[in-house]
């Protein structure tokens, strides 16, 4: 090996005006792309730039593909939407690095982006101004029961609450789970918004509560906030509503 | 009022990399900063820029100046370090809306940024690379109960912890009394790390673990992350260590 590389890098929600700087340098100084077939392909083509496109759910196959081209030199960066530390490529990568010693030779870094939960929060207001749970719902890798605790959790604490990757093709009824469950544990006049594709063309907000919120607008693209027992409503400009966690909590106890 | 305007905007955790394409637009096209004093003056001056900085906990105040200036025909840039959203000044300008009916004529928006939890993971590897929380120590605007409560739903939910406003000159003992509780309700081997002005010139990583932890490192530029009980430490190159939260968790269950 010799000047072999591999960076995680973040590519935001979507637009160009979300993506860091950092990743953005990255970006141009890599030789060799890894990533998910539509993260790849955000990043315009150029000559010398190799593209390795592969499907969803091969993380571990794409970490250790990434890892094995930086040991024959190229400078590789392995794409992840939003932020890669947040149910992203960077816990694949470093996974990878925990099972093969000789990946250890690779110099890796870490280039941060903008979470999802970040970008819908921007255009909700200030629904995380709050303390708050994040929750991948989907049981790929780990047992629904284990979902199921931590939303039984993040309701005994009052958090708010927001829930990733709440529905796929192959877990359309999670989401209708994940209310149901909800229901019993929060008051179901609680503010929920769902935020679908935010910064990207069919971006679309939709603001709701648990007791009336409807799994069937809930696709792979949104993000789903659930707030605490403070959350509540600021009507804005034009009757436009945000979502507020205020900064106080509790003030009665 | 005509043409006012209201932006709070991210600042990141502090390198110019780390600021997204459109906090920097935001900024450029404001007539006026409003913020707390280190974040204004990370702004470069300029001709016709005006400069309202302030101190600490007068959020409020600020917001309300920020709403009267933008009512005056002001483009107005709210600044706050990091993430608005997270922790910040998004909610106390939702607060103020909430309380003024006026306010509603002022168009508003939120610039979201890198919060300091993301900046801090990247440096890690992938702390955060399974559920996890976020709750501020700080008990200037909620009891301190509320913490402890919690704290103590991370633990029963097995989260990954991301500890913001671990210590402060006025609130010295609470990151320790949270170390204390926390050990009462995870493993002592459990992995901690201190991540200190990450992306700025005095940063500074710190990993030990919950047993290990000693609260007179931490201050106010501390980020704290407390790992679930399947978060581990992985060699890197030139023994560098990594922090993972896998991506799997539960195998067993």
């Amino acid at each position: 090996m010799s000047g072999g590389s591999l960076a995680v890098v973040g590519l935001g929600p979507g637009p160009a005006d979300w993506l860091l700087p950092e990743a953005e340098v990255a970006l141009a100084s890599a030789t060799d792309l890894v990533g998910y077939v539509p993260y790849v392909a955000r990043v315009p083509e150029r000559p010398g730039l190799a593209r390795h496109a592969t499907d969803n759910r091969v993380e571990a196959t794409r970490a250790r593909h990434a890892f094995a081209l930086a040991l024959e030199g190229r400078r590789v960066a392995v794409v992840s939407g939003g932020d890669p530390g947040v149910f992203a490529m960077a816990a694949a990568v470093v996974e990878a690095l925990d099972a093969e010693p000789a990946f250890r030779a690779v110099p890796l870094r870490v280039v941060p982006g903008l979470s999802a939960m970040m970008a819908a929060a921007a255009r909700l207001g200030a629904p995380l101004g709050h303390d708050f749970c994040a929750v991948s719902l989907s049981d790929n890798l780990k047992p629904w029961s284990v979902v199921l605790r931590r939303l039984t959790a993040a309701a005994e604490g009052d958090f708010v609450l927001a829930l990733y990757n709440p529905a796929s093709k192959a877990r359309p009824t999670q989401i209708g789970d994940a209310f149901a469950h909800l229901r019993g544990l929060k008051a179901g006049a609680t503010p929920v918004a769902f935020a679908r594709a935010v910064g990207r063309p069919d971006e679309r907000l939709h603001l709701t509560t648990l007791a009336e919120a409807d799994p069937a607008l809930v696709d792979m693209a949104t993000l789903v906030l659930v707030g605490s027992s403070e959350t509540r409503w600021v009507e804005g400009q034009g009757g436009r509503r945000w979502m507020l966690s205020p900064r106080t909590y509790g003030k009665g106890l």
